[in-house]
């Protein structure tokens, strides 16, 4: 049962819901995969990637707090234990122990990548609750930002 | 093949490296869980537990980079993937849906009580690398200041 | 006649001029009510849901100075006119005197909840003016995250 | 029943309680009324009234919550309701539409003069209670600032 | 051959990418436009339009970098090269030397007239790329709140 | 022998001497009980109860700063040594060991209004000296807007 | 004729003016004075007698703004021009050269006593008008603490 | 019995816990002490003495929060009120009145060392509770270097 | 005697410390010009002209002590006495009263022009002495950027 | 006609003007520049050309108003209209597209040197005018520490 | 003989003194010879390298202030002069002229690499001193943090 | 052969070379002698003394940084390695142990003055190069500023 009474139609507010649920898996395992090549990455540009991530987590986390709020202020209860983003995941795990610098940038905008089209998908879901649209329009446009910084790096 | 040489004998540079990989997964799990926790509570003090349990995530966040990162300087590959964190866990997980406060504030002590005893048995563990003990020290202190919060108000 | 010449068609000018100038109502009201329950309100949670309804307020404010000039934007004339703001609006009023805390949390609660309905109506009859509209959108997610915060404490 | 037990005399609170109330009053639409002009003004000096304006409304404000609080510190619950204000307000209504700037000036030059006379008759009428009346002469002060800038633009 | 690799079809993408250099292509011309003006303005308001002037530059700088780079998000290359600007933009040019304060006035409300219109087109040109035409409704939202504040100095 | 020569009267000075160095000890040992609660209280709004403390400990240490230097100012030098505050304070002792959270707002709302009462009759001592007064009418001021705060929470 | 209309009783007014009159020559004598030995001071602690009258003159450069401005408030024209300050002050002249460190501070020292009593007076001339004596007592509160701060160094 | 449950032994726990308690009296002692020394010293360097002795008072200040809450934390009740310190205190009692600067430095120097003194054999009381220990090595560090910028101007 | 030793010769001491004399003497008494024009100003353009003034003397008394501290450098004392300064001022004196605000900015503009003048004066007198030479441009180039906005409003 | 009177001969105005609207022509273009390959830029050390080049910008951009501020002050109108810049540039344009990363750093340092060069001359040019060359000499600094950091990366 | 008495024995005193003096030569010629590398050295990640020796800069000086610091409250003479620090170091020197990325990222890795191990035997040399062991294990942990940095760039 | 290509003459170039690599050498050594003194000094105003030495080492620093790196924009290498300093500097070394402040105050002021000396040289040396010389200006103005400082404490 609902804490929070919501003025969607049932039908809306599950859209909404599966679309924040799936937004919240997918960025809590980018962020912990920015963090995994932030300590690990090797390389002549080391510094500047190792802080270039730290960028990508600060945007992540953010968002992941958006949208699982959003989730509780529509009446749904947010996911974001670390069993559910572990099954729930579509990102590809990296390698362990030291990471490139090329692969950490090919990694991490392909994962961004990714994320980018899944967020596009349920920008299109959910037309008919323009306030998580617009949540999700906003942090879809913070991720072409990142995805532009690293793919021109290729 | 550590990719940064490391001044410590193996056994110590080993002992230590298994504190602090052992350190990485309480500390991803805790945020986790803190942060699962900070959206789904729910009761008459909401507000207040709310906003503590993102104090926890901070701190709790802050020290899990700082391990990481200690890690490296040793010539230890940290490992804060998402599956080796689910696989490797030892905290409790919440239930799914709204926490009540009480259930929240409870769950939140136990965790860092589980938390702070691991921390207690890896300074005993590093006591011949007195640099990777100090930060040990340094990150109980900040969960003992947590528990000894959330412990008065059962 | 309009001071600032409209690009907008006279339909969906006045369209989104009844929508704002209905928002400016809804808001200054909201923040006197905030207010009011900000300074009589008691009980053991005092110090903070004294403190969350001035977050209230902030938004509110804002978000009425953000109405009021988006109206002047478009060639309308905003009123928000003590008189006219106690003729029109629909909130209910609280009663004078102290405000148990049970009563302030209910009361914002209720009040938030009748607001954000008769916003998402303005989101819907804004849909030819996007400007004004993603205006509302915006205001909508601020209104829709406090009416979480309070609704979970009851 | 008051909720805070007053040390002063019956006499001594009642007087203090109506010159704090009447203060609210009047704050209340004097930071209403100059809300108003700020987004209606028009003219050549358009953008130093409107932000002139928006100082005033600032220390109105902070003068409002102060009186209010103050209420409350001696046992008295201030009414700011819309329509206790709306009822109570002495001040001159402006008329709606826009708002030349040469209004602007005298019509809030007027205002401040009437609340300004308004706190010195309080001031006076609570010289049994030091502390409440040391906040009327502070706020005063404040007024009679903001009366004189405009003053000299008539 | 582009460098990012766009998810949106070709259709869309050359919507939008023309979108986006129409819209660098104004914001770089209205840019100099409103310093040139700032520099040689004259008058009894000369400071206040001075600085006036130097709000609606920051304004417009930022959003001709956020269009820029969103061009690069979605697979085009912006082009903003001064003789691009110089050959491709529709405002009208000031006369050289002294600007007196009406002139400055007037030249800036209907520069920004101009280019509202052509941002209006801009939004209905790109329903089918929401994260662009987001970005493009926000900074239509800006320039419309300095319009007003110059039109109504007429 | 007075190091700062004093240009009040001598039975002026040593009224308003006496009514400092009572206010000092008054205000040592309020900032000192609610240190003693901030740390020991318990319950479940501990987080709000021991902030709160924090504030009132913030606000009392800043007002003992400046009435002892008031005293210095009129020549009179002031005594807040250990055994001075212990012998002369007329504050209630808290028990040793646990402050449930009603016993914490209990004690200090108590000890507020024991305090706010001897200022009042330090107000009414120093009306000969009216900088002296001035500054125990702003410390006043401050205590009762605790006293408020804490009281409404019974 | 005043520009700025009073509504103050002639006497009333006179008596206020008069005392802002006389304190604005005061203040920007004292302000120039402390200059004066800030750049010629001389000796071993230099550094800090030098610091320490800068402080001395932004106490009294913002006070001389307060009464200047204090004055206009009660529609009284403030004059405090050079020739006016030259010809109606009353604090001993430094001499020309340098300064040596006691000579500063007992200049310093004597020049505040000299402007605290005919504050004193003035407090007392204005009981009449208590926002303007509020003012004065505000300022000697702060010239006394700086007076102590030099007497004790003597 | 105690609030917050102890990973440590009984013996430890009892060790640290008087470790603590005897430094908050200490730090509470030296805290007034300075404070009484900061507002009643006099001498040709009072500003330099007096602003040193307050930043000894913060240091000090933090301190004594830092022990007592560390009680907390090992579930240790911290005491510190004003009969405890009175009676408990080892410091010197500074006389009545002024305080010469030469009596003042030396004082503090003697407090300090007497303080520090203690410090260390607390730290060797605590080794087998390493996160006290760590916390009193860090205030020893901060109170060692006060005292050798007080013992060297004798 | 000079207290500081001067590595320049004596002609070019000389000259040096004519020329900040002179300086220091214009700029003390055009800060006090327009701080009496910034309190006694009048007109619809008020707001904006008194807060123009109060630009200006921030601007002029910094550069006075720069000037009066250069002074000292090279081994001469300067002279900014209040007899010194109406003495030795070239500057026409405002009449007493209200300040219209075209006489303002006339009255502000011609006093920049005259010091501006003397200041090219003694850039061409300081020539052998690059160090003040470069203080005096410094304070040259600020004056004129205030003259400029100044003499645009006539 | 000029709208501000300039003290200097009419052929050192007409030097020095010449000089700053040459600079302003320069500097306008070079910002545009930079700003074009900090969008196109791309590599493996993308992120921090892209953000170096923001850096030459922000410096370039407050140099272009530093030199057209400057012109207005000695009495000459600058022009900073786009197709003024487009038609009096030297700097070479920079293609349309992608700008490699080893592109993007010669064409900046080239772009650097050339503006360097033409600076140097007008530094000559403006010998007669010391407040005049005081500002290129500082633009000059500027330009050529940023020259250095591009140069060495070749 | 001793400025500041010292509560260690001789012995402790005399190794810990020895520690400190040792660090301080190592730290000041790290500073400079980061400094070295960071004005001259030459590639195309320049920027970064550049920026990123800064920060060792500063973390070294900073080091380098607390050990000295530390020396004197142990009552030992830290010794930081110029040929003291030629004559004790044992880093090697960078050559004179141009360094090119590599060469500066290697000599930094090799030198925070010697320095680091020196600072380890300290550690183990001063185990009777805690509070000085504390510093180096705390500054260790800062260069081990930049070591790691720099070695993963090779 | 140089990095970065002058635009300067050969001859220009090697004495402004010349002038910068002297004036390096002295910074640095001042820097370190500065920074002994900080340590070492004793004495009643210790504490002043202590901290006005660090504001001659942090103006001393970021000036030997603009050299160096002045150096490299004229294309020449600075070169500030420790032995290069300890084999160039003309500084008179302090002795070691403890500097009494009388001592302190006298080394650092006669250091000053030699540094002062030669840049001044240095400012005549570089005339053909406007750019370093303005520079060597600059920081002549803040060494004479802190010569000033300490020379009339002795």
């Amino acid at each position: 049962m609902a804490v929070v009474s919501s003025p969607l139609s049932e039908a809306v507010q599950r859209a909404a819901g599966q679309a924040l649920q799936g937004a919240l898996v997918d960025l809590i395992d980018l962020s912990l995969t920015a963090k995994q090549a932030h300590w690990n990455v090797t390389g002549r540009t080391f510094k500047t990637v190792h802080e270039h991530l730290d960028e990508v987590v600060a945007t992540v986390r953010e968002a992941s707090d958006s949208v699982a709020e959003r989730a509780m202020m529509i009446g749904v209860h947010p996911d974001g234990r670390v069993r559910t983003v572990a099954d729930g995941t579509v990102l590809a795990e990296l390698p362990p122990g030291a990471v490139p610098e090329d692969k950490a940038v090919s990694s991490i905008t392909e994962a961004l990548a990714v994320v980018i089209a899944r967020f596009r998908d349920r920008i299109a879901a959910t037309e008919d609750e323009p306030v998580t649209q617009d949540l999700l329009i906003g942090i879809t446009a913070e991720l072409e930002k990142h995805h532009w910084m690293f793919a021109v790096q290729r």
